[in-house]
């Protein structure tokens, strides 16, 4: 997408035609700074420390951070110690680990002289793979946008959680794949941007990568929202998801629970954009999925701009108050209105799911 | 309540018999801080610039603002401008207007010199009437808590919203009079506290009166709710309210709807404790209950502690993005298990509330 003017992704070859630049995503939206990736070791601490995040960005990364790694050395020991590396970083990241064992599976057959020209190839089809899916739910996902417009013949108000924009994949994003499409192609459109707390996805990621495109937005608390569709200020809620299992029930950030609630409270539509890699076809519910805690102190402490122009860190709440910090929910299928995936848009359910993935199928 | 040994209610009285003191609230939970007031514009400044929030306080606050008020003219014109300007400074708070009613429907019928001291001693006795009045909701509400921990025996786990401690209040508070009264009474108990974004009423107010009584509590994101009740981690809910309609509809800080649909949800019971003084007996349906709008600010920027001790103001969102912020939502009396009034507990309904105010029967 385009940053005041200019078309990024959130990966890309540097001009050198080896090394791999990449947004640094922790200085957002105060700082936009590119990084550049020269060694196996860089590109592991940018996935670590979180420099770049989002399931599909992660594996794109780790596809290049292999790139990397063979150029130094394209042995079978020193590019398993390198899938090694890069898969410690995020443990539970499912698409780390796809990409890491793609790349090893394309390269171990070949001698060690080719590998290196083979994995930059399919790094790149790697990144390309993730943008067409993106693509996909864009132009699935805007024909529900559109006929929200055609029907109130207004600007539609799409409410969002947390960030599933093109900054967590390589380009375009899944929640706001469809919000992106629909304004490229002049629908008039405003996004609802939940803060996103404790981590405040919405207010520095999504608002910041929308108003550097030119969405219209507003940032509002995570506690707005149920107010807003009471007043039917929301035509759609669109959200991405961290796994959704075969029965459509939705593992996403937390707070997506309440939002979905109180859409099926005012009959607002609830919709989840996915690519078809986070959907578990292991699962069946959704209750089963662990939920992973972090630090308390993304609940205490909040970093953010300075009058004067620099980085502060602060803490809210008293000294010697506890805090506890769940990460994700889960927002059971009766609840989703529908899924959006690279193939269409179908139910939330087992059935729903196997008429666009028939080849699931047991 | 007691903050470090010494008992303190939100509003007395200074030594000088006539001038008011006040907690500043904007500046806790970092900063402890006594301001005198000794102007109805002081006063007027205090409720509008959040230095004292809270309904009942609000209307303690409006009452001895119309004191300092008579202390400069006690005329006619000179009461009802002061009126005026008080019922100004916070549309939405039903108890600023009973308090401002009550005080000159006391005081015009009596000759302007006679009123001063009229004045002061009705303004004493709307304090005292809210401590009463609290102490009766603390009474009744810690019998539903006692009954929670007898049929578990395990400690009771309850999610407050906002703050409706005894900092919203002259003592005791509402949503916590019936935690402080169980836990004064030995019961096992823990409380959830919601942030309470933006204004961080949960993380900074309600945790720093929790913590300075001694009462076991953790501060959650407010998205964490709905998971915490999925989880079977709440046993009840306990809010306050703003303004409660005669049919039972709740109007209190934005959110709360929010956390009524998950316990909804997950048959969770959920409580909004409140004064008589909150009920507004001409209003039939919530919808009808204008919704304050604050500034932007409150949601872009945050203000908290530094490490080195300061505090500092930071701003969360990027440059240029919009953000709306209305102040409060609505929960239908049909998500509210029971209303926790100084008379006892009732249905969220015409009936349940008639059941303990027959006076009101039309």
């Amino acid at each position: 997408m385009r940053v005041d003017g200019i078309p990024y992704r959130t990966i890309w070859l540097a001009q050198d035609g080896w090394s791999v630049e990449i947004i640094d995503q922790t200085r957002l939206p105060h700082r936009f700074e590119i990084v550049r990736l020269t060694t196996l070791a860089e590109a592991a601490h940018a996935i670590k420390a979180m420099l770049v995040r989002g399931a599909p960005l992660i594996g794109a990364t780790a596809a290049y951070g292999i790139c990397l790694a063979a150029r130094a050395d394209a042995s079978d020991s020193a590019l398993a110690e390198a899938a090694k590396a890069l898969v410690a970083t995020r443990p539970t990241a499912i698409n780390l680990q796809w990409a890491v064992d793609d790349m090893l599976g394309r390269l171990s057959p070949l001698p060690p002289g080719e590998r290196l020209a083979t994995a930059y190839r399919r790094a790149a089809e790697i990144a390309d793979d993730d943008v067409a899916t993106c693509r996909g739910i864009g132009t699935h996902g805007a024909r529900l946008i559109e006929a929200a417009h055609q029907r109130s013949g207004k600007t539609v108000n799409v409410l969002t959680h947390c960030n599933a924009g093109w900054l967590a994949t390589v380009d375009w994003g899944t929640a706001l794949a469809p919000v992106y499409t629909a304004h490229d192609a002049g629908v008039p459109i405003h996004v609802w941007v939940d803060e996103t707390r404790p981590r405040n996805q919405g207010a520095s990621l999504t608002a910041w990568e929308l108003g550097r495109h030119g969405v219209p937005h507003t940032v509002i608390a995570d506690n707005a929202g149920g107010l807003l569709m009471q007043k039917g200020e929301v035509d759609l809620c669109i959200v991405g998801t961290d796994r959704t299992t075969r029965t459509g029930d939705v593992c996403n950030k937390i707070g997506t629970y309440l939002k979905a609630l109180a859409a099926h409270d005012n009959a607002v539509p609830f919709y989840v954009a996915l690519p078809h890699s986070t959907i578990d076809w292991t699962l069946e519910a959704g209750a089963d999925i662990p939920i992973e805690m972090r630090s308390a102190e993304e609940v205490t402490h909040m970093t953010g701009a300075t009058a004067e122009g620099g980085l502060a860190t602060i803490r809210v709440t008293p000294e010697g108050s506890a805090a506890s910090n769940p990460a994700f929910d889960v927002t059971p299928a009766r609840l989703v209105t529908g899924l959006i995936t690279e193939r269409g848009v179908c139910k939330a359910s087992r059935d729903g799911l196997l008429s666009l993935y028939p080849e699931r199928a047991p």
